[in-house]
């Protein structure tokens, strides 16, 4: 089990033909307590979705007893119909589970610029279907996993235990993963009894190493949200430094988005080390990761780490050129900035690519998670809204 | 003809077995005065290659009279070794043609971290040969613009007829195409008789207007030159004025970078429009550039304009979301941020592709040139240097 494991919640996943496909594509997850801390994180996007602007609104109290995901609409740039189609939902919710509106998170995923008539309906039905069948078993877990999905191949769960409580999540993204944060859509649930404000630093941090450092696209996405609920169930006040384990929590999480990331072949992880700072490391990591000519590369299985340098260069970064080392997969292919192995020494066969760049300029050292640009993401993502 | 139309020039380009291809591969482009005045820019990739570095030192004195070309090999990344190699090569152009090594601009464009004792050789036989075929006729410069390409299909040229004067150009550019500037090496000749600060001056504006407002893939190069020699042989002093025709030589070799980008299937112009200033209207318009899932949609023929609306909420410009217009080839899709005309009355088949947002924040303008994402172009750079 996953978001019902840690005491106090209940979920539910149901088809109510938001989804072309037929599949399950509303959830709702329920705290019921005794404690409704909930802290959030969103989006940096300026052109933020609907639910997104209603969930940031809602979570000012840091309290929320509920969580409405929808797939199959991003309900984004629909307009006045669509904020109030984000309203009708959590008012729906609310009415059902006998919350105020205001303490109903809304999420949705899919096309942006879809939540027409339909897709209202679509939810609000759903809303009804899954509220009658929340549970705190298995299948419910894994309803809720599955109906937050959209071209995700799997589905993503992950579990904790602490000493005396548990954290459990759900989480979908595959494309448009990109920092502040990767599209994504998270729920994590425990039963630790926390504080909102305590939820809310444990929750940025765990964001900022984690989620925040895949970017698998470079495209950030107008609807990601990474909620968190603590019903406080347990009786069990995880002391901050232990709760620590919601980073491990999204870490996992974020790997898992890696590795389902649209058309993907390799999950490469680029570390720079030896930068002046973190910021700069992540800096040059990130340039690294949104260079199509190094993913490419990586695609054809080809070691070029001069389209590496290349990018590096893009950056404010401290750095020599001529300092720069870069390995690849365990072998250094370029030494203070000259050819040093032979590039056929390198084997970028295997799907896990390590790319490792020191920049001798200081202690710091950060990586993210990207993916490879292959065929497929063309094909994938040329094709997705027809 | 091209370079060797304005009064006082001579050019070759010759096969000197650097490219696999076995096609001409080193050009020598020269500057029989009577005035050596000169100007050029460089990338701003902080990565730069050793062609790259000893130019701008070079060209400190606003004199130069020749320019030594190479394909086949970057010279970048590739040592004092590199850095000798770029030397060596002044020195013989300038042995050869009786003039100073510190009058000789060099470029190179190929793989980065190409550069060893074959390359060297290459390129100083190269030079050579090319001396010796030093001329002022169409074949002359047709064979120089041919030596200068790499993945491109096609060569560029350009020609304007001053008042008195003219101004030609070669350039190549397929890959690696973004700003600051895009991959190119563009070397322009004319016969007008202009002061190097002049010079300096018109280019400058020229190439922030043109070959800065291309961004085909995203991927700042090592290598970047543009060069622009002045012989004075017209004995026309052309007044700043009219030498603005030196910006529409430029914008006329930056579209056919576009046109010539690798794998492209879509040449799109992506104009901002009400933007509160000009860098913001670029700024807006290259973030759109560079959204890979913009790019894969247009490919598909998928007038997707929510992917454009979530690559201008990563910018910083000012705009409401709420009241941004996106039409795509004449079609308003978007109004005020929400769906107006269907988007199956858009036809984005094609080739030329106008995307045009209205941020209704002012009255600033301006366009991003730029392409799709396509198959090919995975293809093409998953094996470029393998």
């Amino acid at each position: 089990m996953t978001i019902t494991t840690p005491k106090g919640f209940r979920a539910a996943g149901v088809a109510a033909g938001i989804k072309k496909s037929g599949g399950r594509d509303v959830v709702v997850v329920v705290n019921d307590g005794p404690s409704a801390s909930a802290a959030a994180v969103f989006t940096s996007n300026r052109c933020e979705a609907h639910p997104v602007t209603w969930s940031r609104r809602i979570l000012d109290d840091g309290v929320a007893s509920a969580v409405v995901l929808n797939s199959g609409g991003a309900n984004c740039f629909t307009g006045e119909f669509g904020a109030e189609t984000t309203e009708l939902t959590a008012n729906r919710a609310a009415e059902l589970l006998q919350l105020q509106p205001s303490d109903v998170i809304v999420c949705s995923t899919g096309l942006i610029g879809s939540g027409d008539e339909k897709f209202r309906q679509g939810v609000l039905t759903g809303v009804k279907l899954a509220v009658a069948e929340l549970a705190d078993d298995e299948t419910a877990a894994q309803h809720a996993a599955d109906g937050i999905l959209t071209t995700d191949s799997v589905a993503k769960t992950a579990l904790r235990e602490g000493t005396g409580y548990s954290i459990g999540a759900i989480a979908k993204g595959a494309g448009m993963l990109a920092p502040g944060l990767a599209t994504m859509l998270v729920v994590i649930t425990t039963d630790a009894d926390l504080e909102s404000a305590q939820l809310d630093t444990a929750l940025r941090e765990a964001t900022r190493l984690s989620f925040d450092r895949v970017d698998s696209d470079g495209a950030m996405s107008t609807n990601d949200t990474v909620a968190l609920l603590a019903s406080g169930a347990s009786g069990t006040a995880a002391d901050e430094g232990e709760f620590t384990s919601l980073l491990v929590l999204c870490q996992d999480l974020a790997r898992q988005l890696q590795a389902d990331a649209e058309g993907a072949s390799h999950d490469i992880t680029i570390t720079t080390t030896g930068a002046a700072t973190e910021d700069e490391a992540v800096a040059v990591s990130r340039a690294v990761s949104r260079s199509n000519l190094f993913k490419t590369a990586i695609f054809g299985n080809d070691p070029n780490w001069g389209r590496v340098l290349a990018a590096i260069g893009t950056t404010d970064a401290q750095f020599v050129p001529q300092q720069i080392d870069v390995s690849m997969n365990g072998v250094m292919v370029c030494r203070a900035g000259t050819p040093d192995a032979p590039v056929d020494t390198v084997d970028l066969t295997p799907r896990k690519t390590e790319v490792l760049i020191d920049l001798h300029a200081g202690d710091a050292t950060a990586s993210i998670l990207t993916n490879d640009l292959t065929h497929d993401y063309v094909h994938e993502n040329s094709a997705y809204s027809s």
